[in-house]
């Protein structure tokens, strides 16, 4: 079994452009939803998340590859 | 900006266990409720997700590593 942490609260911008593209949403998602899906309130919806938030992640990344996505989150939230 | 698709509906179980682990959670996530979530019926949350979902798949595919993801989706709505 995999001890290691299988949820990325602490995966850097440079780990998320070093991604299987194919995982980008999924991980995208997972950074913006996480607390909402919950209270069912304003979530972001899958194809947003993939047309939207993922070619926005992927340049912020690429300026600031040592940032961590958690800190990208509050920024997704002004944009939202 | 990536063209290549970044969702994982044919990713396969290699793809997955080869995958960086903190991608893992949000992938299963996916995997198990990209149609769920539009009718805010049975989703399954992350925990359960990441404690049940993640060592099942991860299993699931050392056994069958060229099976998709998406044959294994069958497989969860059964188990859940």
């Amino acid at each position: 079994e995999t001890t290691d942490k299988t949820t990325p609260q602490d995966m850097t911008c440079k780990e998320f452009i070093d991604l299987n593209p194919k995982a980008m949403t999924p991980v995208a998602f997972w950074v913006v939803n996480k607390d909402n899906v919950y209270q069912q309130g304003d979530y972001v919806d899958w194809n947003e998340v993939e047309t939207i938030f993922v070619p926005q992640v992927i340049k912020a990344c690429k300026q600031k590859p040592e940032s961590k996505l958690e800190e990208l989150k509050q920024w997704f939230n002004e944009v939202k």
